[in-house]
């Protein structure tokens, strides 16, 4: 047995607004200075990739993604500082979540016996 | 903006093993000593309810219900003394998991200004 859990931030009314997809495609933007090659590897379409990161910087209030042009591979995405800090702040919240998480479930399933046993 | 989450218990082959719809379901059973009442309170039909406490028991190791026969309004299910345990320690469980989370959000989100604003 096993604890399983989902968390995610939420606008009121545009819905999701940052969780752990759009940090992993920030994560791979962030290495590969492009959206298109971080959706691809993820397995996302550009345009999806592109809307989702629109929805967010709306529900977030704030940019996510700047463009920059030219340069020797001719441009492309970079993380805005707002972005950096947003995701630094949710990976650290990530951690205690799942720091909190294991412990609670410790806290109160211990009696059940379940917690060493595969299955 | 806020928090959202889900958690849930899983068994590593059965999948689900308990969570709030689970839990809910055994308190009104408990309510209304019927699994078919609690059932169609939840909108659920009763071979659906009745094949997930199968799974549900099948995942935690004991029995949730116990039938009950006779008496005066032809017997019907009862919460047996380990699923009641089990539903204490749930119900405690994610009242930890609740307060924690907020907490957490506070802590790690509050230099955003989201926390208080509508939206």
């Amino acid at each position: 047995m096993r604890l399983r859990y989902k968390v995610w931030l939420e606008h009121e009314e545009l819905g999701k607004a940052f969780g752990d997809g759009p940090l992993e495609l920030l994560d791979r933007v962030e290495r590969s200075g492009s959206l298109r090659q971080a959706a691809a590897d993820m397995g996302m379409s550009y345009n999806k990739a592109w809307h989702l990161m629109r929805k967010l910087e709306k529900a977030i209030g704030f940019p996510l993604l700047e463009c920059r042009s030219g340069g020797p591979h001719g441009g492309g995405s970079v993380i805005t500082p707002r972005a950096r800090e947003l995701m630094a702040h949710y990976r650290r919240f990530r951690e205690q979540v799942a720091q909190s998480l294991a412990e609670l479930y410790r806290r109160n399933f211990a009696d059940f016996g379940w917690l060493d046993k595969p299955g």
